[in-house]
């Protein structure tokens, strides 16, 4: 392979890379927070990368998307506001504004520029930003959920970067404590929890500060990722109450169209591989 | 990266690559049939490369395998006698053997030096080839399965390098009319399906020469299978009955080991993506 005509992000530590032809290098900057690429891809539309690793592909990213935001909010019984930590290109905005139940849903990424660039070069991603219901902030949103008041949302959805640089607090158990002070009676935070064929220990590391921090119910969902390590990624709900069965009726009948989601997938996406369950210890 | 320290497959036509981190190259030769190469990884193990498409490796193979054997094992409702056409690195026939009511499992590869390599690089692979109820040989498995009497086995199981080269004839419509002619009254066929992202159309094919040779019942199922491209990997079973259902209880209580499969994960498997039901028009 001619270096110059690939992308590629070695997984550290799992001993494998995973690539995409690039056309183009469309852009390029450091902004205050981190490093941010574009690329345009042969196949898989447009590239976000983040401080070297992929972030969202045109091609891809509507599994990612659709698992962080379907899965919880057909679980909640009646979700009306939703934060949504990290998520800069605006994809998980996208699917959880197709839900007609959600009237507020406030996104607090640290750093503008990622979607401002979002808005360049993944406009399908934004088509939703100007929902009367969607407001979109740029700070702290480890401070944000650290300052809310008790009992202030419903659901909490932390989609970051991986547990290094500007993400890091955003995986431990002071953060999982402020997140629960500030949920509502039934409420939940979902977050991606990495591959479990790379990142086991990590996924349990995460499970154990959460359930430190006070969720006494725990769910961890698993779902295809092609562009990121292994090709297999996941995400843990932490719930207030139990997590035992969602709202099937209602998701079979989601007045909204996925790519990805449906019933069937969320009930598949639940199941936990032998190797898995041995980990978790059940 | 240095071209010396991995080795890479690109995926044709997809934009992508996957590449594993290598400590040393252990084997390579030119059968009679294709080119083999074995590597030792730094984190995957050792790697089987066939005409430069990764095929297992000591880590992760444990996917594959499983899902090539138990779900259709345990939909067919009394499977006594499998084939296994392909599967030279012996792995598939080691699932099956974990059954305790299957008496015969034949093994059809026609590259005798896979079976040999897989003996000496992947051991843990070959560890059933001494069960009395296997047996190894070492022909064409199309012309194996045109000239089997009628109703002479229970599944066959389609354990084969991509449609390309000396698998090609694997993939087509007079392949499943003779699989059909020689399976009996409960027969099944599973094959390895390739990648809904990355391989829709050729499913799609695949599918339609099942129905065209005259199996009524199809059931695509899909698992990761990280050295696969895309990371996300399908088989898919054709019926001479209903596949609707499978033996949910034997599989529960299951009487041996595995990594990935369990009774939760067959059902997850059956669960079609959006996409993938409207290209199945169902």
């Amino acid at each position: 392979m001619n270096p110059t005509e690939w992308f590629t992000e070695q997984a550290p530590g799992a001993g494998s890379a995973f690539s995409l032809k690039i056309k183009r290098k469309l852009h390029e900057e450091q902004s205050d927070f981190q490093f941010l690429e574009i690329y345009e891809t042969e196949d898989f539309g447009n590239l976000m990368v983040i401080d070297g690793c992929t972030m969202v592909s045109t091609r891809d990213n509507f599994f990612y998307h659709e698992m962080m935001s379907h899965p919880v909010l057909f679980t909640h019984p009646n979700p009306k506001r939703v934060w949504i930590i990290g998520g800069g290109d605006c994809g998980t905005l996208k699917e959880v504004l197709k839900h007609p139940g959600v009237e507020q849903v406030v996104q607090i990424d640290i750093d503008e520029r990622v979607t401002r660039l979002a808005e360049i070069y993944f406009p399908e991603l934004c088509e939703s930003n100007g929902d009367p219901r969607a407001e979109l902030k740029f700070i702290d949103g480890i401070k944000w959920v650290k300052d809310a008041a008790p009992g202030s949302v419903d659901i909490i959805i932390v989609d970051s970067t991986d547990p290094v640089g500007p993400a890091e607090g955003l995986f431990g158990e002071a953060f999982y404590r402020d997140c629960l002070n500030c949920l509502s009676e039934n409420g939940m935070v979902i977050q991606q929890s990495e591959s479990a064929l790379y990142h086991l220990n990590l996924m349990q590391a995460m499970r154990g500060a959460m359930s430190a921090a006070g969720f006494e119910h725990l769910q961890t969902l698993f779902f295809p990722q092609c562009i990121y390590p292994s090709g297999w990624w996941s995400a843990t709900i932490a719930g207030k109450k139990t997590l035992d069965g969602f709202r099937q009726e209602d998701s079979a009948n989601k007045p909204f169209a996925t790519e990805y989601y449906n019933v069937d997938i969320h009930r598949a996406a639940l199941a936990q591989p032998e190797f898995v369950k041995r980990a978790f210890g059940g």
